[in-house]
């Protein structure tokens, strides 16, 4: 019982906040549908298909979810954070979410990233005096700084994620296929009580591929073998990359490799809070291209991890917002030479009040695999 | 090789055939994001992120897909179709988009449901004069018909499925979770080479809540026990629901039984070319409501099934659209007591030129299990 009423504490509150960010920004409402925005803010995960399934928080005043009838039963355990209002199937619940609203002229709406199109162009349609915004500027300003509870989750789920690569990596895998590897690792890592996130293999030639599709390709003696991967663990993802090689490496591996993980190392020194996020980027970057290699970076250095395996903060060029205590991000600079081979080196990091926290410590050294 | 040219001249054709739906529709662009359109209408599954990957099809000339430099090399198999525009991570794809789509005042541009509202709106900032409506009348016009091959990947994932529960359902259930249970079902479909889909099971009173999240209940005699699942085939679903009662049930659950074996049966018995969608939904409805459990039933009788497993048409009270040759969509009364049990039969079924034809033959007799 107590669990349940710190679950409903956390939840409140991060509504409130919420509502406080909306005042802040000038905002009337935001509308939120399932996604990880949703789970953050109300602890309900949602059910996302066709059936418009929406969270309506006016800037004040109670939050309403608006829900097909089908659907409200798996409300039940909220009830005490939100209203509900179920509708019919043969109910418009666009005039619904418009009813809660208030449809007046000048009225402007936050929308979650992920609302489908469908949706919002329903909202659009039913509320033609609106204004419609982005909700990231709102939310962004609670989910970039986590909690001491979620920072612990995130440490958990990179630990044990580090944990399952130890295991993965002293075993050899040439001759196995990029599919067959990645099974092997991700059964180590759901071996670990760790939910679905995210696996990612390139070998040889792919390995220069970032978002290479794995699959078929035989893994050979002489292979760089990129892999990237993750699990969650109460819906928070690990992120984690580690590039091995299959045999001895050539010169040029090994230089690259090296300069990839003085970039990584680069841009966990230049964490501190109020750096803007492009420093991080450029702190890896400046070092590659003094080697002669940024035009092979062809990514930048990182993205907030959390509910989301990509979420704000990210470090780009361009991104001039300051780094808080309590981000968590990735450190991920890679090299990648087309049709040859590609190396990444990935950890997340948490800025603490006096710089940057790596979450994973999974060896970096070059490692040679069999 | 053949296979290869067939399957660029099937999504050629496609995308010729919605440029002609745009043209009859009066619109002027079609923008779709990584989800089942983007894949019925160029075979490329996309990779959904915060990174903006949209297809544009403008009414007339060759379509381009927009995507992150990163991505761009999934697309390499895609180049005889597609015309690639990779844009840099400094850039703001928007534009990129923009530009292709033409910002004349007044241009009207179809939007992919799923696409992230993120998108749209950043879409509709940088095209402040555009028209903006949603894809599914183009699109519905399209992927509600489907083809000969299409319809044999369809009768095959529903055979497969039909299989595993055969095997399913010879073995008592009772001292299992719902988990449980379902973890068998699931490994059953996917032992037969189906790809994932998705599995729920009610078990007691959470048979009478059709959107229940299965899990820790343990299943016992005495329950009613509906479950709801289906695998995938080269992207297209099976759809099915079955229910079982353990041990002997009492007279009154034989008789919602029957009564929603007969709604089933009399739903697919209205089903022929040029009836409404509605006509199918009343058919089972007035069958159920004479008996006096027209409350109780509760959704509409079925959706539409394919690359998606709700898509158009929506057969439900409202909806006049005539139904056609070549559709295909779940034949799924239910009635659920709440607090005691519920009861739905499920089915996919093919509107052939001379009427509904069942694509699961899975026994939909009661069956008791241990």
């Amino acid at each position: 019982m107590a669990e349940q009423f710190a679950d409903v504490y956390v939840h409140h509150d991060r509504l409130q906040r919420a509502q406080d960010e909306l005042g802040r920004q000038g905002i009337d409402a935001l509308v939120v549908g399932p996604s990880p925005d949703l789970f953050y803010l109300t602890g309900y995960p949602g059910h996302l298909s066709e059936r418009m399934s929406l969270l309506v928080l006016p800037r004040e005043g109670d939050p309403t979810y608006v829900v097909g009838r089908l659907e409200a039963p798996t409300l039940a355990d909220r009830r005490d954070l939100l209203d509900v209002r179920a509708w019919e199937e043969t109910e418009r619940p666009a005039d619904v979410v418009a009813g809660l609203v208030g449809a007046a002229g000048g009225t402007s709406v936050a929308v979650g990233d992920r609302v489908w199109s469908v949706f919002l162009l329903a909202l659009q349609e039913a509320m033609p005096g609106a204004r419609w915004v982005p909700a990231t500027p709102v939310l962004r300003t609670l989910r970039m700084i986590k909690d001491g509870r979620e920072i612990e989750l995130m440490q958990e789920v990179a630990r044990r994620t580090d944990e399952a690569w130890e295991e993965f990596v002293v075993r050899p895998i040439a001759g196995l296929t990029e599919r067959e590897a990645l099974d092997r690792l991700v059964g180590l890592t759901t071996a670990r009580g760790l939910g679905p996130g995210f696996a990612d293999c390139g070998s040889g030639p792919h390995s220069a591929s970032p978002h290479h599709d794995s699959g078929d390709r035989v893994i050979r003696p002489g292979d760089a073998v990129v892999f990237d991967w993750g699990g969650t663990l109460e819906g928070y993802f690990s992120d984690v990359t580690r590039t091995v090689h299959v045999g001895e490496p050539d010169e040029e591996f090994r230089r690259v490799y090296d300069l990839v993980l003085r970039a990584n190392q680069a841009a966990l020194e230049a964490v501190r809070p109020g750096i803007p996020c492009e420093a991080i980027d450029l702190a890896a970057r400046a070092l590659i291209e003094e080697e002669g290699y940024g035009a092979a970076f062809i990514h930048r250095v990182g993205h907030g991890l959390g509910l989301d395996v990509h979420e704000e903060p990210y470090l780009v060029s361009g991104n001039t917002m300051p780094l808080q205590s309590g981000m968590v991000f990735s450190d991920e600079p890679g090299i990648y030479l087309d049709g040859r081979f590609g190396v990444r080196i990935e950890d997340a990091v948490l800025c603490t009040d006096t710089g940057g926290e790596r979450l994973n410590e999974a060896t970096r050294e070059l490692t040679i695999v069999g």
